[in-house]
């Protein structure tokens, strides 16, 4: 089976390069394509060097799975052509997350809406993937009412790029320099701002509005209240949320810390009496999402408290796309087993 | 008027001093208190040396208010001396907040507590300060029924050592060198934490008490619901909150942004168009604590989100102190203005 990347050498692509090469992703040919500035690049799997390519039209010869790492408007051109062809997609970009025809999955939480992919199928926002890891076992014991979330998120959300300025920056800073940043709009050493993507007429991110349309469509609940703000925070690669959840019934700690010990892909870390919570630094490189501090609303009735960490390019990004296509693997999806194309 | 200030070589100590020159605040002279350790250090006030004096139980002669600025235990042993000997104490400690005799002040909001005091007056938790700083003035026109709020504190908060250790330990993790912490209890260089304070049987960090309580206190309404995630992040020294707060009745975006026009001591951030809302970067070394990115809860009736940051020495602390001492020195109150001693 030969996979395709496309994006390989951002930083998604290569944290993909690494998940399918430590999972042991069963294929037969790693093909990567980046844009003509990154082609030539040599990239390494599994020992050996991968010649990056310039993606174009006909590009995709036998390839089975492609995975699209390269932003909305590679996405918006590149997917429907694959698709076209006869290849499965597993778009990490926004572009398809909201069309109603197109899956959007974490293999844990909704692996059966894969069954209605049409050969596109999306992986959600990274904020809304790491919050969902544990607020979906909550959510199927005793239904989630409302959701009030307040995002830390890390410098990786904007690139290699991004995570470069935040240290070269922070370097000048610390040694009285000056610096000019080219990726981020506003300092970032020793600072946070809100979600630098753009605002719409009611005042919300495109950011927080993704994390409220994924959570609705993932969930499957449309009823589900939600208010969230997205704010980056000078941290690498590991995105936090503060959550306060509202239940349709009582849901004890106790009850809720059961649920989330066993939950897949999930680690619960809860130790208050070492003070030993969660953070950032801890979910880095790492496949688990970390959860824990979870408090019984003192004022509200039916709400807990709880904590999310995790890494955004692997459970936020790489991870949770190769996890779809082992699962499309496992069911036996191919782009070939639903007819009908798509328009994003 | 003599104004002393105990713990004059911390953090805190140092910004009450130039708050005391740059208000050129009505005193005859600065006496300057710390530990025997820091006895003997020189601080300038107006460009004269002050040299600080080791603190001890015949300090106070002729003193007319003391600021306390070390911490509780401190304020626990001197605040009821200085309080015997006639002096007005301005406690910066958490000490005296829990104790129902004990004004609690934030002079744009409550001034008026102060006509009960005993003495001792308590300035706030630095979180609760420029939270309420921005809420107070929405609580008046239209009670608040329940805050969900999620902060980002920086180093600053847990003192001079914290600061020094952040830039330290940041220093040290890029350019690839061990380093060893003596201040924060976790790692700290492009890493966040829960707060390191205790935490109670309920979960719930003392920082987050502190919060509650308070708000409660200063905004003298024991009705409102609050649920609060106190969380440190590597910023050096303004606070951020983020903030989803549900009121009695319905509130414009409009409406909310011409109170917070208006309100003293708050500046309104808010250009969706420039994408321009406040960092602690924006706030540090301001004395005014901006708010901005209001927004209607899409989901949740009557109620709004908004992000304020502050500037967590002067008005979390330093400057929210000598307000309270010229708040005092304009209505006239002394020590002596009440006779009753107070128990901590």
């Amino acid at each position: 089976m030969k996979i395709g990347i496309v994006g390989a050498t951002g930083v998604v692509g290569r944290e993909m390069i690494q998940v399918l090469e430590k999972r042991d992703f069963p294929l037969s040919e790693l093909v990567c394509f980046a844009s003509s500035k990154s082609a030539g690049v040599s990239l390494k799997f599994k020992g050996k060097n991968i010649l990056v390519k310039e993606l174009n039209e006909h590009s995709f010869n036998d390839i089975k799975i492609l995975f699209l790492a390269a932003g909305r408007k590679v996405s918006e051109h590149y997917a429907p052509l694959a698709q076209k062809a006869g290849i499965l997609v597993i778009d990490s970009s926004s572009f398809f997350r909201t069309d109603p025809a197109i899956p959007l999955v974490i293999p844990e939480i909704n692996p059966h809406a894969l069954a209605s992919h049409k050969g596109i199928i999306s992986s959600p926002n990274c904020t809304a993937t790491i919050m969902l890891m544990a607020l979906a076992p909550l959510h199927r014991k005793k239904r989630i009412k409302r959701i009030v979330a307040a995002s830390y998120q890390a410098a990786s959300g904007a690139g290699a790029r991004a995570m470069e300025e935040l240290k070269g920056e922070t370097k000048a800073f610390l040694e009285g320099n000056p610096f000019e940043r080219s990726v981020m709009p506003y300092p970032y050493a020793f600072n946070l701002f809100l979600h630098n993507s753009a605002v719409n007429d009611e005042g919300y991110s495109e950011e927080e509005t993704k994390v409220i349309f994924e959570t609705k469509k993932i969930l499957e609940d449309e009823t589900i209240a939600l208010s969230i703000t997205c704010v980056r925070v000078p941290v690498l690669r590991a995105h936090s949320i503060a959550l306060n959840v509202e239940f349709h019934e009582s849901f004890s700690v106790e009850e809720a810390q059961e649920i989330l010990r066993k939950a897949p892909g999930l680690t619960l870390q809860e130790d208050r009496k070492e003070m030993r919570f969660a953070t950032p630094l801890d979910a880095s490189m790492q496949d688990t999402i970390l959860c824990g501090r979870i408090r019984q609303d003192l004022y509200h009735p039916n709400t807990l408290d709880l904590w999310v960490v995790g890494d955004q390019l692997l459970k936020g990004a790489a991870l949770n796309a190769v996890q779809i296509a082992e699962e499309a693997t496992k069911l036996g999806i191919t782009s070939k087993t639903s007819g009908s194309l798509v328009t994003g």
